[in-house]
């Protein structure tokens, strides 16, 4: 699902499929087995043995999306040495905020609103910032999309979509708890879907739909459900948030994108703050609110498996809220701490990054069939003469 | 399932790519909501609250996929305001109708040859007859496929292979009537994919096969066998009827789409009629004939599960393949009377129905990637100069 | 999976794309039903009857995939005709060498790194040998791939990567069994994808990667963990036999085909050799490794399901482990014979071959929208100036 969804979401750009594709599959095949690794030193370590297992697989595949979220962020601008450094260490910040938030916090965060969604969006947002590059405007010709390219980005879309019931879910307990999990955040995606169609045409010129929109913030609802899928969100809850993940998500695409290149100065190239940051930190408030919220009539036996410690009388609804909302902060420090740092690793100077007017653009990296020349008057020609006039 | 499906099955149009894929999405969304609520009403309505879970949401997924059959039949001639008015209506005659054959008469139909396929169909059908646009011919250059749009379709036609088995023993009971049907299905399936290619070959020209009817006809036997699959049909039923469904599906698609057209004022851009209309009749009259012949000793404790009625005696073979084939004429009458309410509806004069000329095109409702001008020379100019010359 | 994966995977050629869809979807179907009855009768049959079931559909998805890979081998230079014949025989040898392996020598070979991967890939190119086109030069120019086309195709690769572990783990025995080989195959699949990229960096021209590798040899870890995933292969096991496998294979795209091609009259349209010969050989004494190793102490309990004349004491681990190579002999005299066998077969002159000049093109055999003129000028323009120039 990973490697299916995001690969062909981000192959929107008209000469960057084979890196956009190419790359995810490098970053999702490393940052499996190097997380593999970090996380079994948190979690299963035990004699000297790391045990891993499916619960293992599951764990490495959320800390991947995690990685090829912020990959979303600086799509374009970077190599492919940069982006396994990004890796090593993003991987190792994934799995220390997630020991703090899961074990020592004891906060729920089944579908990772925080640790996936706003841990990934803002480590490559702030990534972005550090690199910014202020002459971009150079290969901006190029990192618009052309119509199959769109088509290619929808199959990613619709991949997401369908699994991700399944993906929040999978780390829930058997039974009732995932059956609830995978109806919430069903019913959330369609509520996103909704809202996305029709805020997309009310902003849009004309009335007119945006693929853009389409292809990003009808996923909103998944990621905005993410912490509170697992517990009694309601099926109306789901809707409602679904509702406003969709809404907050168009309109960041529409008006907050461009506010944030030109007066923050992040370049983000796929969006990751409409569709995974915002919706993240929404998500994480939710799951503050729907905790706080929780009572022994309300969930019966399966108290014990959603919230452990409120069902021993450790803790009090508000208090596992308040933990909750302290682990979004610890999230959001981790990742600025942490995109920072991985920014200034990027700068170095011998790695592989792109010269400013090579940024989106595929034949840096890979032997292209047909090369420039044949390109330039085959299926890519799409936005070329505009650019040569 | 249902969204790859059908979403990328009817991306065949060479300038209709975006509205085939982002309508099936959006469509698909209202529907799985909408019809929630629906058959909610008429299934689960226990003391003022609708209880939902996995089999609501299989239930909602096969309404979904009779409101997508019926968006085939009128892809491309009609607006989404008016593809929404369209999914309002039919969700609640969808429920109303399943209700009725399944709680009221007892019929038997977990593929949904009846409740899914024919009602789709035929919906779309009469719908499209009320609809009829004389003057389509103006839109005639749009309506043919490029190369890479039909390679996208086939990723939709390969996706409903694979998960057809799933989709027509998802309903039925765990164990050895989930098995059977799945083989059942599974069998048909390759029986039609290879009539198929041998009738493409033998109508085509120079021998030459015809990709529309790889794309569709293959899996004319998932059709055939959604009522019957459940039941005692045997491997070699199940091969005959692939077969049959593929002949005739592939004869309809070459000889019978254009008759339908230019004599029953039919326009049914995606062939549904040759897909799910005619194999959905078919395979009810299949039910009907495989019910007929059901005996205890054939079926063993088997029947409880199947035939519940017969197994308590309360009805004998004969009665319940009459009343399968009653099923059948209520299924009929639901789909032409709904179709034509919803047609008359349709043609309300503030909906946003796109002009004669301006059929099977994304601009009006789509930001489309290098507007028209740049289009006629990139990618999808294949079929241009023809229309120009 | 099947079809999805190796359907697309071949999709990579510029003109071929939906003969490539097509034939697989074609063959794919011909072969399941064939091998049904052919593994009917060497398996099940009792009494008269052939018992079927999920497994008898593991096991001719199984085979239908050996006979994908020989089609890979001969693609773009066979007719329909000439491969339904080939998968004629090639299902029946199939069966043959399975029963063989399996039931008569005790060989375990759950992921088939013998019977479906080496079996395969000679059985193809012994026939393509057979089948050697001197005038092939007439065709080269369409042997290339497109941008789209690479695109296409990775969604195959995508798809097999994500599917191949539940493939190789399909036929073990449930539970910690079942659990181990798809864990093993996972590690060796993210080595073998690393070790792809660092190669084909490696050896290619100023460091830039090249899709063909990336599409196939990431895939050789696999293949290489078919026999053995199922034994106590150890994660750092998988992890060092996939990265050899995606080395191997890397440098036989780069290297071993054209020699192949020049020296040995092998035309290897999709490198089979190097996706499923070499790492299939490689997997094969893997696996005799593997199972010469195996002692009560390392299975415990398990032993009992992986080997179990192991387990009764009919046989040593030393014995084991010369049964398994005999048995990587057995099937490559039956590939090559088998090969030989079909070439001859596939030469006989009534059959549908293409000429020398139009190999790799869809025309002789499919109607193709816009026809050669229009498709000149359209999307798959890129490369055809070139050879007219």
């Amino acid at each position: 699902m990973i490697f299916v969804g995001f690969g062909f979401l981000m192959v929107f750009l008209q000469r960057y499929g084979f890196s956009s594709v190419g790359f995810t599959f490098l970053l999702a095949a490393f940052a499996l087995q190097w997380s593999t690794l970090v996380q079994g030193f948190f979690h299963s370590f035990h004699g000297g043995h790391i045990h891993v297992g499916v619960e293992s697989m599951i764990n490495a595949d959320f800390c991947a999306g995690a990685v090829l979220i912020s990959f979303g962020a600086i799509l374009g601008k970077t190599g492919p040495a940069q982006l396994l450094l990004m890796a090593l260490l993003e991987v190792v910040l994934f799995g220390l905020n997630e020991f703090v938030l899961l074990s020592l916090l004891g906060v729920k965060d089944a579908g990772g609103s925080m640790t996936i969604h706003t841990f990934g969006a803002y480590f490559g947002l702030v990534l972005s910032r550090v690199l910014y590059r202020p002459q971009l405007e150079k290969s901006k010709h190029r990192q618009g999309s052309v119509y199959h390219s769109d088509l290619f980005a929808m199959i990613g879309t619709i991949f997401l979509w369908i699994f991700w019931p399944s993906f929040n879910s999978a780390p829930t307990t058997l039974g009732d708890g995932q059956h609830r999990t995978a109806l919430n955040t069903y019913y959330s995606l369609t509520a996103s879907t909704l809202s996305t169609f029709a805020l997309s045409a009310l902003v849009g010129r004309d009335g007119r739909l945006d693929m853009v929109h389409v292809q990003n913030a009808a996923l909103a609802g998944g990621v905005v459900v993410g912490t509170s899928a697992e517990m009694m969100l309601t099926p109306f809850g789901a809707l409602v948030a679904g509702f406003l993940a969709g809404t907050v998500s168009t309109l960041g695409y529409k008006f907050f994108t461009p506010i944030l290149e030109s007066k923050l100065k992040v370049q983000d190239t796929c969006g990751v703050h409409n569709l995974h940051g915002m919706p993240g930190v929404l998500g994480a408030l939710l799951g503050v609110l729907v905790a706080g919220l929780a009572t022994h009539e309300a969930y019966g036996d399966g108290l014990e498996s959603v919230f452990p410690l409120l069902a021993k009388g450790q803790r009090s609804a508000t208090s596992q809220a308040m933990h909750q909302l302290f682990g979004l902060f610890v999230t959001l420090i981790f990742a600025s701490v942490g995109g920072s740092l991985g920014g200034l690793l990027l700068r170095l100077p011998f790695l592989d990054s792109p010269p400013d007017s090579q940024c989106y653009e595929d034949q840096i990296y890979w032997e292209v069939p047909g090369e420039h020349e044949d390109l330039a008057q085959g299926p890519l020609r799409a936005e070329e003469p505009e650019t040569r006039a």
